[in-house]
């Protein structure tokens, strides 16, 4: 455990520059009387910076990132900026450069939170989607573009050195839970080289965890159960894209991405890893303090826990959960909570202390 | 319109054979009195067959199928055979020699039916999905198998050409249909080469077609808005693996993939269009009379429709329609009707009749 945290902070656009103050606060206050330090560095990341200077994010800022010891990020994204020119140039060159070989984003279900599902049961998974390889590595071209003789390609590429690290942070985070249960999601009926790779990989790396009951869905029936049987799940384990389908299919049935977070992680802690809420810059409603910062709180409590700190990332999550609970209470007696930005960050960092 | 059908009917495995029979039951009484005769010819494909013979589809074969006017596919598979045998051997095989490049893909709500969805709310919209490029073209491969340095790929190819005539096709569609509104599904954010061809293409197409609105989701945010607000979709178009996924969901959503039907379509008419229930051949239930005929008996209509008997095809749908309003009467007054499957294909034949 560091004596001091150094946190390199990005707010970015829109609601991230709302969101990430509250999460700061609850920060501070799981630290207080630990006798950890907390220092910030503020990063002036996303679509304003890039409207301003054209740029993404240079290579000294890259370096200055390294320097710290995790990464927390608001969201980024106005609908003024081109599409993959953020996307491509920031968010994927910092999962890249920083190795985040793990993006694990967690799904549970608040009761007395508004759900789409008629009966949402208990839903409490987590997806440990891949995140430096796939169709994300931005490899794939076009030709002759702009002619009817064009074609355009995108290539997935899949290493055992990639798919392995993966897959046993999976084993480890199905081996810690109680249901001991890993399910791998890919396609390999369709697309059998990645897929049989992912299947044998699953297969060699369980062999060392005996205890973890492993099963195989293909991504389109992952969907359907998602919707119809979303208890099923413990761990699931996929690649960049299954994953990044997968997780907002998930934030959809437990009432909305606005309550889920996700770490983009380096296991190996090499790098800083990043944590950030899942949902975006919400360029529609930033400036008005509608924004609820709880998938950013939520994210503080992973970075706690990837820096070692399971118990103060315990107290966060444990306010959150309050809150949420509070919430459901307030909703059922037909008084549903109306509070600002920071009043819920007030609030559940009250709870905190 | 043809004098006679000449139809392959590839039954399959499992409930493929029970479901089958049923549709060309209707596909008879629908035909009664039109003067148009239909010539059936069995081809033996799927898993038993592979077992006893070790082969997916023969070359003379798909010579014999090609010179049918369409095909009626029940379903095929068995967990006995390996991963991708039948899948790349046989349907992709058949998609792709019969430049099947149109995958239509309905879904609606029937009132009535068990949903997942606390507020279905109406959904009627229908996916065109590419059929004969993307992930799904079999160009990829992998090096250094079974070793850790083992690297897999999988490429996604797209053409000017080939994403022309399924976006014409889906704007044709669109433009027929009341709302006149298309969704192009894709992740250009990240798969900038692929995705701005789909883009550019909706673009210039759509100059054509000034009555179609016309609008973007990234395939995440689509998985979100099929649970939370499915009613936004009228027409969606979309590559091989985002409409294999998308489509599975909306299956869900509205009730079950048991209940859909798929077009395997070439709207050149060069090759014979197949068409299909979306469910599988269902080794559990096989044999028991269990399966529901009605995604086979929708797969006819829309057979009809190919083959331009529009109102041959109607009095289907409608028969269809009729018998799942019928199941929604009896179950809201407590008595779900129990049929086996001929019992179903019966009662929509007489309806028909
Ligand atoms: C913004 C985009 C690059 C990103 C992704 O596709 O990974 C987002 O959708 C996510 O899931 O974090
Ligand atoms: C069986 C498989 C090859 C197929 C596909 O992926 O297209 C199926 O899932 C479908 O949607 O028709």
């Amino acid at each position: 455990m560091t004596q001091t945290i150094k946190l390199a902070v990005i707010p970015g656009d829109g609601i991230g520059k709302e969101v990430v103050p509250e999460g700061l606060k609850a920060l501070e206050a799981a630290l207080e009387g630990s006798g950890v330090a907390l220092e910030t560095t503020a990063f002036d990341l996303g679509a304003e910076r890039w409207h301003r200077t054209g740029e993404t994010i240079t290579d000294a800022e890259l370096e200055e990132i390294k320097a710290h010891d995790a990464i927390l990020l608001g969201a980024v994204g106005d609908p003024s900026v081109p599409s993959g020119v953020l996307e491509r140039g920031l968010l994927l060159r910092l999962r890249f450069a920083l190795d985040h070989y793990v993006n694990l984003r967690p799904s549970k279900y608040y009761p007395g939170v508004a759900t789409p599902l008629a009966n949402p049961g208990d839903i409490d998974f987590v997806v440990v989607r891949e995140g430096t390889e796939g169709l994300y590595c931005g490899n794939g071209g076009a030709v002759r573009v702009g002619t009817p003789h064009e074609i355009a390609t995108e290539v997935s590429v899949n290493t055992a050195y990639g798919v392995e690290r993966v897959v046993r942070y999976a084993f480890e985070t199905a081996q810690s839970r109680p249901a001991r249960h890993l399910t791998l999601v890919h396609k390999h009926n369709v697309l059998v080289n990645a897929g049989h790779l992912w299947r044998r990989t699953v297969e060699a790396v369980g062999a060392e965890y005996p205890e973890v009951k492993v099963d195989y869905s293909h991504v389109d029936a992952a969907t359907i159960y998602l919707v119809t049987d979303p208890g099923r799940f413990d761990v699931i384990v996929t690649d960049n894209l299954f994953g990044d389908i997968l997780t907002d299919e998930a934030g959809a049935i437990t009432g909305g991405i606005g309550l889920s977070a996700s770490g983009n992680l380096n296991p190996a802690g090499e790098f800083p890893s990043m944590f950030e809420p899942v949902h975006g810059s919400a360029p529609d409603i930033a400036g008005q303090g509608k924004a609820d910062p709880v998938a950013t709180i939520s994210a503080v409590a992973m970075l706690l826990n990837h820096l070692g700190m399971a118990q103060a990332a315990a107290r966060v999550q444990a306010a959150v959960d309050a809150d949420m609970a509070a919430r459901a209470v307030a909703e059922a007696a037909g008084a549903p909570l109306v509070r600002t930005t920071s009043e819920i960050g007030d609030a559940i960092t009250a709870a905190l202390r």
